[in-house]
């Protein structure tokens, strides 16, 4: 089997830890396996690095931040293929370029374009464990470029998508998906398998195990990727497509997402095209707005609902400002947060959603705007009752059992 | 003008001393200069990565320590370019690939072989400051290569000589050659200016202010190094060919190397090839033999003196035990040291010797060997009277003057 693995700044963290990976590597290379390998940066270098630049400015150049932050995972693949080959292994450490990982000019946050896997695959005939240091390419022009945070997990699923690895293990300190924080819910469970969208669904509202893109791109070139912990031997939590094996679960897990706030419009004069000006105008501004809600107009007005990250609220409120001859009254709530149930189940059984709004009434939880998808139901609810409710619905859905 | 500018790791030791250098060198680009400066990792950076390398394996591959050394150079590089660019200049960071510094395949100790000017050239002209992480370089398969230590001058000898820069400008915390090293001698004077040879002379005997390398690719290329302090405003020692100004200085400086070793043969055979076998058989072994020295033979035998870096003698030592049917004795002496007397103005000039001997018979200092070359004289002598000899010779050619 050709297998790339990814571990992360926490799991190679420390020399000791670098070795522990190595001895994992060993393991798996024992076993007949082919093995790509491709890891982060030292967990603190990247911030370290980052911290040097703001020294001289808060802006800093970002094709210059490019060469910066790509330097300590050159430094941890240096060092493991350094480990492997004492212990008598053959292993070469490659830079992103090495590994042919072409990006477009987004420095800080570059887009693969291509993968040319020549080197690597010259490599991996002559027996080697190749290690790549993840989080880096280069441009056309040969400017040294990254993948933005987590971009490891994406050079990851890149390269495993590009060799047709038969797997893509990524390692973390956390042993796999859970059906919700454990920091919240002790009896939250792990998850064996998981699919693509309820993974999308579950990282961007809270449960940070794999970065979005990383799983977009694995859905979208068929990348089967395994989360495990690099510091247990648990089997972890396979994403991959739906399966028949899947259709019985309706719901996955609980996610919670403390970083809300609630801009409510009253009186927004209805006439076409104003939600599209407020939108596009927010965009402009660079505010991702999150759920957003349009109440049946009565008369001439309409009500309109919508969340944004919290520490874009006052960003959103003078943009709000602009509009005041068209809005009636503007109402900001930076106490909520977002539970949300996710569950590709779901999208064929009726009732769950009826079930959660029970779950929270019975528990005197007053809900402020309700968003549903084919896989997920949100609900925008007072910040203080946000663990209550994902211990309630946790519950709810039997998820421990 | 066109200048090269380089820096070493104390001279952008930390940040604050990375702003003291952007500083000057946003001095020297407001005077109307083009500029490029090579910078290498800040002090410790490069020690600390090899002791990571050495925590996994006492002999790293090489090829992977290249990966690994060459992250310190990125950085500084890149916190440069960030401080330049928020001071309002247009910088611009690259690596030693972008520098198009093309190297062969001996890793950690590569020979430039091209330099592909044309990104630093197009930089250039759109006026930015370029910064180039210096030590590397990629050879023909695209890996990358490290040029040794100190390489970071050879990348700004190289880059000024494939510019054809005016001059090219090696910072370190010392402001210049002196005449010997300040620490023995407090009356010991900076050098307004230096030949090749001398500059070579001097610092392969001790006087570390610039990598042997660099000099020698400098005389060969015929470019203009100015050693400076980054700490001080002093006008440093140009180092160039001899000139007709330099014909009137008959001495340069004093060195002191106490890195030696003695070894006497007694009574080697008198055969033909005896001392190539000899001498063969210490460089297969990777021992330096700096000087030599052979006495007329009376009868069948001859002797045989020479020195090895101290660190090399039991290497020596062992490799002389294979001839003990062709040696008659062997005597180790680990207690000596070098002092030589280095200047162009020497080989036109008799009676310079005869001055060294004399003021050394006049201090009751022994002189075991003696080695002569057109522009240096070198004893070797018990080491407790190294720092003696330095002051007396420094005194008799009134190098304080």
């Amino acid at each position: 089997m050709l297998i790339v693995q990814k571990y992360g700044g926490t799991s190679v963290g420390s020399l000791e830890r670098i070795e522990n990976v190595a001895n994992r590597i060993a393991k798996t290379k024992s076993q007949g396996n082919s093995l790509v390998v491709v890891v982060s940066a030292m967990s603190g270098e990247t911030n370290k690095l980052i911290e040097y630049a703001h020294h001289f400015s808060k802006t800093p150049s970002k094709r210059e931040m490019d060469i910066l932050l790509s330097s300590g995972e050159r430094v941890t693949a240096s060092l493991l293929a350094i480990a492997l080959q004492e212990m008598g292994y053959k292993a070469k450490a490659m830079t992103g370029r090495q590994a042919g990982i072409r990006t477009d000019n987004s420095h800080t946050y570059a887009r693969i374009e291509s993968i040319d896997t020549a080197f690597i695959n010259s490599c991996l005939e002559e027996d080697n464990i190749v290690i790549v240091a993840g989080f880096q390419g280069i441009n056309n022009n040969g400017d040294v470029t990254t993948l933005g945070r987590g971009g490891s997990d994406l050079s990851a699923v890149a390269l495993a998508g590009a060799l047709r690895a038969d797997a893509c293990e990524i390692y973390s300190d956390v042993d796999g998906v859970y059906t919700t924080d454990p920091r919240i819910e002790p009896k939250a469970k792990k998850l064996n398998t998981i699919s693509y969208d309820e993974m999308l669904e579950l990282s961007s509202l809270g449960a940070k195990v794999l970065q979005n893109r990383s799983v977009e791109l694995a859905k979208k070139m068929g990348v089967k990727i395994i989360a495990k912990s690099s510091f247990s031997d648990g089997a972890g939590t396979i994403i991959t497509q739906e399966s028949e094996q899947m259709e019985a679960v309706l719901v996955s897990g609980i996610a919670l997402d403390k970083n809300q706030a609630r801009v409510s419009l009253r009186d927004v004069v209805d006439r076409p095209g104003i939600a599209a000006e407020i939108f596009n105008k927010l965009a402009d501004e660079q505010i991702n707005v999150d759920m957003i809600i349009q109440n049946a107009s009565k008369e001439e007005t309409t009500n309109l609902g919508f969340t944004v990250p919290y520490s874009e609220l006052e960003g959103a409120k003078k943009v709000i400002d602009t509009f005041n001859h068209d809005i009636g009254g503007a109402d900001y709530d930076e106490n909520v947060c977002k539970v949300s149930i996710v569950g590709v189940g779901m999208k064929s059984h009726s009732g769950i959603a009826a079930k959660a709004f029970s779950a929270m009434a019975d528990n005197n939880i007053n809900i402020e705007m309700i968003s549903t998808s084919e896989i997920k139901i949100s609900m925008i609810i007072d910040e203080k009752y946000g663990e209550l409710a994902v211990r309630v619905l946790h519950e709810t859905y039997k998820l421990d059992q």
